[in-house]
């Protein structure tokens, strides 16, 4: 039996280069299955008195078909006039361009949360503009953002990330307001009643761990009767996109597909992965982690299009079935 | 001697071509004079998040030369693509469209608001973008919104002017929370020291009129040693530009000059005027005026050109010597 209830734990470029190629796939196979995308809001940010929320508006491009595919983030065919008079005024991050349709999201999702909307409604309000296929939801409603440690004091992530590239050694991460917050409506029960989880192979620190530190979330995948599989965003020992090397040191962990499963930890011994799937590169991990209790499997892990993708769901999902 | 210190009462589009006529006259003098401008802010509102002050930005826009003289509002060289977006979500008012480099201005302004600044300052750090050449304060920091009493109940004025362009009768007007307002900082002093005071062939109601709603302000103008001088909007029994005759028969005062100067009063009967400019057309409502105590003058009122403008200007400035 395919698996009617899919839930995706998912960070913004590479979650939603992911969820792309799982609804395809979803979309080719006899058996209707319904996807719930819980997505990373420890990026978001105020900025210039709007809240910007980097990886669900990633998620939301994407499935829509909006998204910058050449640029990689944001939508296509941006123009930035309204960043451009902010910065004439002196307002906002400078180093933090804003393309004038991405401006048209948040002004939207901040005069909704300004209504008293909780962010997950706004969500749903912005996201049924479009087809998109999927439900998506933020981890949570509260303003839980990640802020960098480093020797110059702490930085939301977005500063360190966009300004200083990474470059400014991580010394730890902070998700500032965490001790408040609880996932948002749905997250949980989702997670229950799901036939699968798939952990996305987005960044395992700032977007899934972001997503798991959110009080819980970890425990509702602990206690759900689906098996949990994820997919490695490192091959051959490198990052596939973006700068999770830099996170991963801060945190003790080698970037290595294997490390971080172990990082992750088998369900079995009261971690996180039934299953774990690395790149053909990294086929030498399969078997140890086996014996530490994590089914693993190697297959291709290049997103070079949403068929690549679908394959790569797809063995996701019958990795789960076993 | 030429007037040193020169304060302006004024609305948005109209207020704008005749501050810049005055500009164009005090840099051509010999003596160099201050002017200050009071600009209205009852049209100001929040619309989608964003505090929209119509009547400031005219003023900002016209003095840095940056308005779109053409469509007679807003910036040159605008376009629309984040209203487009927002109108795609659903959010804001369809029929009130923001320009892109106008939003900038909103955001920017928001954003100073919403980290704590009162509008005064707000205004004084987005406008030191530009030479302009005189110093523009907010009749008010306070958030004094004129809402029009119509059969149907009562609207925000952007809604009557914009949407229903004035077509559904006003029966009234009310400036809601004008109670609790007082004069923006500045704005009383300016008055006090000003050599002359000139008010604007703006609208007499909505804009002039909301100017002298704030507490405080018409008291200043019957205080100050300086002569208040006024000039018509309306010219040979129709307004110049705009629906001001919408807004002065709501009021029960005739579309005519000399209603108007009435309407307003004679200084020396407890009233605002010490001088008035009628234009050429409307003579025969010079002498009844000065029998009224109002020291009357014909002279083209057309602000074609800033030259035109200037010598407007000039004109009112020479009655206030008198």
């Amino acid at each position: 039996m395919d698996p009617a209830r899919i839930v995706v734990l998912a960070g913004g470029v590479g979650g939603a280069k992911f969820v792309r190629g799982l609804r395809a796939l979803v979309r080719r196979t006899a058996s209707p299955a319904a996807i719930t995308v819980v997505a990373n809001t420890g990026d978001d940010l105020w900025l210039a008195g709007l809240r910007v929320t980097p990886d669900l508006d990633s998620l939301m491009y994407a499935l829509a078909g909006v998204n910058d595919d050449v640029r990689g983030w944001g939508r296509a065919g941006e123009s930035e006039r309204v960043s451009a008079e902010l910065a004439a005024y002196g307002v906002g991050w400078p180093w933090f361009t804003l393309g004038d349709l991405d401006i048209g999201t948040h002004i939207a999702r901040t005069a909704l949360l300004r209504e008293g909307l909780p962010l997950s409604a706004v969500v749903e309000r912005l996201s049924a503009r479009w087809p998109l296929g999927v439900r998506l939801l933020p981890a949570t409603d509260a303003e839980v953002e990640t802020h960098v440690v480093t020797a110059e004091g702490e930085l939301h992530f977005e500063e360190w990330w966009v300004r200083t590239r990474a470059a400014l050694p991580a010394l730890g991460f902070v998700q500032r307001g965490v001790e408040s917050a609880t996932a948002a409506p749905g997250v949980r029960e989702a997670i229950a009643a799901a036939d699968v989880v798939l952990l996305a192979p987005s960044n395992p620190v700032v977007s899934i761990g972001t997503i798991l530190g959110i009080p819980g979330i970890r425990e509702a995948l602990r206690d759900t009767a689906a098996p949990v599989v994820g997919l490695s965003p490192v091959i051959g020992g490198s990052v596939v996109r973006g700068m999770a090397d830099a996170c991963l040191t801060a945190i003790g962990v080698e970037t290595d597909a294997a490390a971080i499963a172990r990082h992750y930890g088998a369900r079995s011994a009261g971690g996180l992965l039934d299953g774990w799937l690395v790149d053909e590169t990294d086929a030498a991990a399969v078997d140890p982690l086996r014996a530490a209790g994590i089914a693993a499997r190697a297959v291709p892990l290049w997103m070079t299009d949403d068929d690549a993708t679908a394959a790569m769901a797809d063995a996701a999902l019958r990795l789960a079935r076993r």
